[in-house]
């Protein structure tokens, strides 16, 4: 399998929040955010390892600042560490106010783990990650080590 | 009011397709993709008139191929001509297969035209549209021409 | 085939508007609108194919006042032609508030074509209409126009 | 306050059904049909009383046959009882299968009660109901035994 | 078949009430509400018969008081009849106000009726009903009584 | 303010998924899982602080097994820490197959961190938590460690 740059699988999804997808206080229900975050990094690792994936695991999701009806929204989604069958994805998701000239802030980021199937639904193997800049080395082994402190946990718990 | 480039309110929707939006058939509902294409419009005339807005005509729509559930839809959407108080906005719709290794193929297309609104819903002026390129000029052009047969339309009915 | 008249398979799709339909600025979003009015057309091309059909066109699709929530929604649907394998349908919306003695007002008409599909999703033949009155025969005309305006508008696009 | 016919309140509610409508083993969900029936009888509420109305009670509701999705939905809501301030509502909802040439049929029936509402949201007097045809008068004493019934059951709960 | 005891299918719903559930006036919409509680009972009654279940009646559904967007709904439902292959299920909807150290009060209550159903959606023999204490045995008689009015009813109707 | 015990606030929402919260797999959408978890913390966190509160963070969230549409979900919270404004809930979903008797088997669980708000939506103070087990006073050690680690990244951030 020919290893793949981040660049290729790079995904945005992006949407106005409507009413419908408001908590009881008025403000974007936090779940409808995980589920834009959740959709995003599956397209990510969809775009990588070309199959059908499931999500495995969500680490370090923090809400920086809370999200409004009526904002656009701009999540992105980046390959950080891929293992033999798991991908992890670095998901960072961005609010615009349309009606003011203003850059987009950053509002949520959060790091998903997806796992490749195969037509069995058995996890299978995805093509290697090709880093081409220092930042991307250093998340890749950023996410090598919450990989290996995961992999050991699960030993523990058994 | 400083005149606008397309460029500084192009904007872009996406989203994966869920089984939520499927019509009885099992594809996207038409209805779905209108929805994503008026609020792709909308996202574009908000950014150039910087205030709220209403859709006030959808011309020239046309379905080229179905839209499945799975599908990543990318929606764009550029001004393509300004009247005193309306924006017309083409819109371009794309879906992705993320299984395959394939480039986006265009599945419909449309012209939407937006009213901008001050605080009391009453039409206010937008920015004129600085355009860049001779492919913007043509689209200006022809955007006159549909908002001008709109206009003695209006009158004849009357 | 046999023939059918306009008013075989004229449709009518009713809801009152909620909440969950409203766009952010509290109104119902114009995505949803265009769904039922999608919707109603093409149940009123089901009723003259009574086969599956897709949406193929929309044409003149005005906003002649906005919808509000809690408003009670009347969509009317009615073939003015149709060619080998699609139909034209003029649909109309009207709204009606309920906590008042007034009549329903027209807040947008369009035209939708859509195309009956066989069971491989081909396009398939469907009935001739069968023109009863005057304004059916002027319909019949005016569409006749605009589906030859547009195939003549795709061979130029080649 | 002016009588009214059941015929000045009559109501119908006609929507196609959706896969997002569906329950776990692929008909429409039972809850979905009531909310539809709910909302039709509203309707009829509120164009009687011409103010805001809630649901008080729901009785006899039979499920005759199952609804699918694809298949249209048409509602339909009469009164058939008034009270000073409650209104008996009998909701026939009907299922149409729009690739066969065939008429409705009946797929649920029940018998709504809901309660006109000044803007303190205290219950408030409703116009009088006047029966034009024998059927309505037979259907309005069996509303006014179900409605004594019920009055007596309060009673003795308390 | 082994009995089983109202307890053994005993069942709760529960979930917060969101503004996309909301009904024009802003309260929770009834149909929503009718929605939750044909779940539950739908999950008691699958937890008697193992088997796939339809709603059949509903019958005595009484709304002693609203319920608001932002409050947690419980909904509980518990066996009081079984036929041969129907259940009469009695259900009851509770609300609670997080923000108040107050409380659940009862907002809803109703029976329903469902049917278990085979492979082929034919009717299929469930459980008997283990009754435990003398309220049961009570709400079993009660239960019965309904049965066979119902069944003189449609014995009537034909 | 007066302590409370994990016991006051434990928290449980139930419901049956259905086929609008599929993914394109056919499988209960990872986001829709997500926003079930995040609407049972923030039960149970209203519950502790019996005011507005908002999701701050997402940590180890592991997806165990599928969730199919047609099983019963049941999501249980209980906190586990508290800081000055904050409280740690840990969440765990289970779920049940209704058509075989067999019992509920863990899904997914994952630690949800959400900050009290006053009426002007700034950070207020909560009751102190009454650990009543050496369970509780292991997991309020863990949680209190997340806690320390958390506050240290974000100085380290700056």
């Amino acid at each position: 399998m020919k290893r793949k740059t981040p660049a290729q699988s790079r995904s945005v999804i992006s949407d106005m929040m409507l009413p419908s997808q408001a908590n009881p206080a008025g403000n974007v229900h936090g779940g409808e955010i995980m589920k834009i975050m959740d959709t995003c990094a599956g397209v990510a690792a969809m775009r990588h390892a070309n199959c059908n994936v499931v999500t495995l695991r969500v680490d370090g999701m923090v809400f920086h600042s809370p999200v409004y009806v009526g904002q656009l929204v701009l999540c992105e989604a980046e390959l950080t560490f891929v293992g033999r069958t798991s991908m992890e994805i670095r998901v960072t998701l961005k609010v615009e106010d349309l009606t003011m000239d203003e850059p987009a802030r950053t509002a949520l980021s959060a790091y998903f783990t997806f796992v490749a199937l195969d037509h069995h639904g058995r996890p299978r193997p995805v093509p290697g990650l090709e880093l081409e800049t220092d930042q991307q080395r250093q998340a890749f082994e950023q996410g090598q080590q919450r990989y290996q402190t995961y992999k050991a946990m699960q030993r523990t718990d058994r």
